[in-house]
């Protein structure tokens, strides 16, 4: 791992139940709400937080008005738009309850409602010697029977994720609100402001906010999505400050971060650094490549594959940055001065015996189960491959009792399946998905044999072969894709769709590789817990609390409004404001700024929402807090837990911060919730929007 | 002109007999020389600065040593470095006088030891009924004789340059010496750190200086370059202040700024905009890309070309800069605001009569004299045909007494057009010239034909002769080219030289043009006085002093120590500094900074130099004072005048300051004394300079 970084001021994404050992911490930086108050799930602020599943959110009103980003509701924003209704450009907004769109099945609403250490119930009484296979699969076991029996109230979405790489587990029950509205988005030239060309820039200015609403039945539970339901009645909700922040105010940041790697050890990060994203960047690129060749010229083709390039262009840039900021910085030598501190330390006062070689072994290991399956990504690069393959493990896990079938594949996961098997429809063209496996085919077929699965080659396709099976296949059909749902395994073997006889065909490679994964997880599940727990020990030692990597369960983190300095000679921030929309307006995506936004700024109708430093209307603002993933959407808090911005994006340069916290250089990017409300007022008149929250005005 | 900008804290280059008007200001910002002293040429500080023609330096110790800029003194790298002494790559150092290198014919010091106002000699008496022409020529030979009256003495080098486009006349005499000689130059990778690619940007990391010396006769009066020639006992030299400058603090900045246009027109400036600038951009790109074609793969040609290229390339960065200047900020607008408050004001307050109407007759007519030269430029456009018509015009000039001859082609001028003929051979290669030449040929018949010369078209070669036009040339050899000059014009007219031909046969075409551009200059000389004297009044009604045009004579500017917002969201410096070096270090050209001054910065060897605030040491700076082309290499003072650094570059939101000054964006490009006192002891040990100069360093 490289060993815990030093406890910094504005590092740690802390599990609420962690912040009173913060205390003192908090209060340096200035926050006023104790500690105890924000550890505690079912009291304000904590309890207006919510998930949307990727994404963070909070409710801002006692009627289940919800806030996030604006890229949080785009899915909803583009189900509704039609040509006549083109929403994504001019934007929505629902005038009275009656107005507000459906979102969607995969728009929900999670509310964490209780989170409940079950350590022992998962890892107590198993046996030393098993495998790593058999260690990882009655883990499993045992988590899913955790979670049906938190389920038993189908209302419930629960979870039981690790913690500190196993050392512990906790589980989540979540309220899951299933019918979710989209009250509010602003123009996407407003909310995307700047686009891709600006994404994990600063100077930004992205107005990424939008508004939902969560629905439930009569009764006040989740229902399905009915005209019936009524607005979901939050117990709690967060008070809106319109007073905005200054540079060097403290701020809190609570929502669901998705995936850190801080525990690493120093040759992990060089793996990831010298083998792993490297071959990532090439992959991708290429990919990109093949999407832009295969689209080029049909516009229809264009739009259905918009959205993959943007989500595979925004993890280029993500990996890209993580290559450039090891090149900036080694932070791999900085690991391996922790590490050595570490194992001195150990050497002193661990339990000695073999943890530190096993823990070589065991991520040695994984390192090269990585890499076939890397090679596996590429083999099966094509989306109607996936589909099959999903098909076809989900007839053969039916077979077994529910309690038994693979976690993904249990009655619980069938309708995310069926939503995400139909969601295809929008972003495939036949073509395309021939194009791209074709290429990734190649790609394979360039790919070390040694680091290929075994066995693997002589089941796939000839690329010259793949126009016949695109051809032939009727999976491209979402109603035929559909159809296979229910199915028994012999159906899937019988067929002659020639994407199902490959899947079937690949089932045992899959399987293989699967077990294999298995197996190296289960001896990392045994032996990184061990270390962690060493490490939690020797920070101890040194009176620093040590925080978990992001899981994508609620954490909070702390920290203040801050510029940075990119580099010698530039200091970046902390505000963007208005001038800056002025400045970029081109007409032309994505500065496409509405005239009317760009008429308010130049006639200075700022109102209260004008910042007394400025002179104008902030717009994006930067804050020292630890965020990744998944925190997009987090409401940003002043002192006292009042709303003043949301989190929806981190520098270039923070990149890194998945591996590393740097606090010179680490920003996420906020936006300000002087310039929500302004656009609210002044472009959208969402006035009754304003009317129904509670916003406290600065003193004029 | 859109009349004069009002007079800003730091807007002004001005004369120095000005500065007691700017008493109060000089006061308020802090600098604590009296404004009587610096009006005084005689009295240091002034006394110490000198002009090397076209850049600006300063007097450093009393025996004669220069500092100016790494690029000003480049000529005399490049002249003294071999393939085993490549003084360019490696910088070169004189340890004792005896080391120090002949600068060569270009490198010359003018040191100005006085300035009359000679208005009444230039313009008293010229009768009201001239044509532009006469007036132009009859003001001409008045200066050609003001001029010949001063150089009586050949140690003097003098000129009668106009001020207020011609409201005033001011004589200037200059010594001048002509053996000057290389003291030290750093390696190219320190004085051009970051090249063409860091050009007008900030931050910078550049070590733009070097030193030069100064000899005279043993008689202590300038000779020509010989062994025998000690170094030049300056009157007066800059003391210089390790202590260097903070953010905020004050400075004074003397030199000889080239060329400004601040006090035109808002019609000139919607020509320079829309007409002549984007076709200079047109022109220069297509040159740029033919150099690039036609060099492609031959390093010989491309050593040749480099410097023509580097000069194009910041001629065509800087018009670029001016348009995207205007397009950021529309100053055509400001100014008609300016034009139509000073127009209100003549109304009651002016002469009356038809100054106005006269004087927009007189600027049309310039705009259309300019875009028949722009086209002459053209068609024109070779090296070659450059010198035959150079070469010529003197034949037929030299029929004349001397005093009759056009200004540049009389007795005073020979050396320099010697220099000049004979320098081609470093920057000029037959199969480029003519490939640059045919390209111009194409360019010309695309201009449209009443933008053109009358009847120039039948003078031109076809582009397809030009092949044995340059065959059977002798114009390319340095010695033949030379051996024209002295011959009469029957010589030429009898010549079989093809381009020699062309320049005999272009001649009345040529002298047509120039003299339609001495009737529009006279016409302007006749009517922009008047104007200027009108808007001196209104500015002086206002209590505001106005400073003439940059002509390149020794002006004085000030302002302080600032950082900018070039956009919304980032500031940039102050200053820069060495960790820049370090982040930009790439060890490829432009930013291979040399090992050991990579490795004195890793090592933090900063000593007296380390910037209590920034912890490091400082390289480059930025103020608020009013530069321009000519102000390379101009003496940085703190208030009390002690040198803290040289100017060097402005930056690129900067460049539009040459028609309207914006204090909030204009921003020049120091290097800081500290840098350069640090790289000469940490990294070129140039302790025999550091000795010589007069060195304030700070409390320890």
């Amino acid at each position: 791992m490289g060993v815990v970084t030093a406890a910094h001021a504005d590092e740690g994404q802390w599990q609420p139940h962690q912040l009173p050992q913060l205390k003192s911490e908090l209060k340096r930086i200035g926050i006023t709400i104790p500690a105890e108050k924000l550890a505690d799930l079912s009291k304000h602020p904590m309890s207006a937080m919510v998930s949307l599943g990727g994404c963070s959110a909070s409710f801002v009103s006692p009627d289940g008005l919800v806030v996030t980003n604006h890229h949080c509701a785009y899915g909803a924003v583009q189900r509704n738009a039609t040509p006549e209704h083109n929403y994504i450009v001019n934007g929505f907004l629902a005038k009275t309850r009656a107005e507000e769109l459906p979102g969607g099945p995969n728009t929900l609403v999670y509310v964490t409602e209780k989170v409940e250490n079950v350590t022992d119930r998962v890892l107590k009484g198993l046996a030393p010697n098993l495998s790593g296979k058999e260690r990882h699969e009655q883990v499993e076991s045992r988590i899913k029977a955790l979670i049906a029996e938190c389920e038993s109230d189908k209302s419930y979405r629960c979870s039981v994720p690790a913690f500190h790489r196993g050392g512990e587990y906790y589980r989540i029950r979540q309220l899951l609100i299933r019918d979710v509205r989209l009250v509010y988005a602003p123009a996407d030239a407003v909310g995307n402001f700047g686009g891709d060309i600006d994404n994990y820039e600063f100077p930004r200015q992205a107005g990424d906010f939008s508004f939902l609403r969560a629905y439930v039945g009569k009764d006040g539970r989740p229902a399905d999505p009915s005209p019936d339901n009524v607005p979901y009645r939050s117990k709690d909700f967060l008070v809106v400050s319109a007073e905005g922040l200054k540079n060097g105010d403290p701020i809190l940041l609570a929502g669901y971060p998705g995936r850190t790697s801080r525990y690493k050890l120093p040759s992990e990060i060089r793996f990831a650094r010298d083998v792993d994203y490297p071959a990532k960047v090439a992959s991708i690129t290429a990919d990109l490549s093949v999407i832009a060749a295969s689209t080029l010229g049909n516009p229809n083709y264009d739009v259905r594959y918009a959205s993959v390039a943007k989500s595979l262009n925004n993890v280029l840039k993500k990996t890209q940055g993580l290559l450039d900021g090891f090149a900036r910085k080694d932070i791999a030598a900085i690991k391996d001065v922790q590490d050595a501190e570490f194992r001195n330390w150990y050497k002193q006062h661990g339990k000695g015996g073999s943890l530190l070689g096993d823990l070589d072994t065991a991520i040695g290991a994984d390192m090269r189960a990585t890499q076939q399956e890397s090679a596996w990504l590429e083999a099966t690069h094509s989306d109607l491959l996936k589909s099959a393959r999903t098909l076809y493990r989900l007839a053969l896990e039916r077979q077994k009792p529910d309690a038994q079938r693979e976690a993904g594949y249990q009655e619980r996961d069938l309708s995310f399946i069926k939503a995400r098997l139909t969601r295809l429809e929008q972003s495939f063209v036949a073509s395309v998905d021939q194009a791209r496996y074709a290429a990734a085919l190649n790609r394979y077929a360039k790919i070390d044999p040694k680091l290929r699965p075994q066995g693997l080659d002589a089941l796939l396709p000839a690329p010259n072969n793949l126009p016949a099976l695109y051809k032939s296949t009727e999976l491209g059909d979402t109603n035929k894709r559909l159809a296979w749902i229910g199915k028994d395994p012999a159906a899937f073997r019988a067929s002659n769709d020639p994407f199902i006889q490959l899947a079937v065909r690949l089932q045992d490679s899959g399987m293989a590789l699967e077990d294999r994964r298995k197996e190296v997880d289960g001896n990392l599940e045994r032996v990184v817990p061990q270390y962690m727990e060493a490490v939690i020990a020797w920070k101890k030692s040194q009176g620093k609390p040590v925080y978990p990597d992001a899981n994508s369960t609620l954490r909070v983190t702390y920290g203040t409004v801050a510029p940075y300095t990119p580099r010698d000679g530039i200091v970046k921030g902390p505000f963007s404001t208005v001038q800056g929309i002025l400045e970029k307006a081109t007409n032309k995506e994505p500065f496409n700024a509405p005239a009317n936004l760009l008429q308010a700024i130049r006639d200075k109708r700022y109102g209260v929402f004008k910042d007394p430093v400025l002179g104008t209307v902030p717009v994006d603002f930067l804050s020292s807090a630890d965020t990744t993933g998944g925190n997009s959407g987090s409401a940003v808090m002043n002192k006292r837990g009042e709303l003043v911005g949301l989190n929806f994006d981190s520098t270039y340069e923070s990149i890194t911060k998945d591996w590393y916290f740097d606090p010179v250089i680490t920003r996420a990017i906020h936006v300000d919730i002087r310039y929500m409300l302004w656009v609210m007022k002044e472009v959208d008149h969402a006035d009754n929007l304003l009317k129904e929250m509670t916003i406290k005005y600065p003193k004029q």
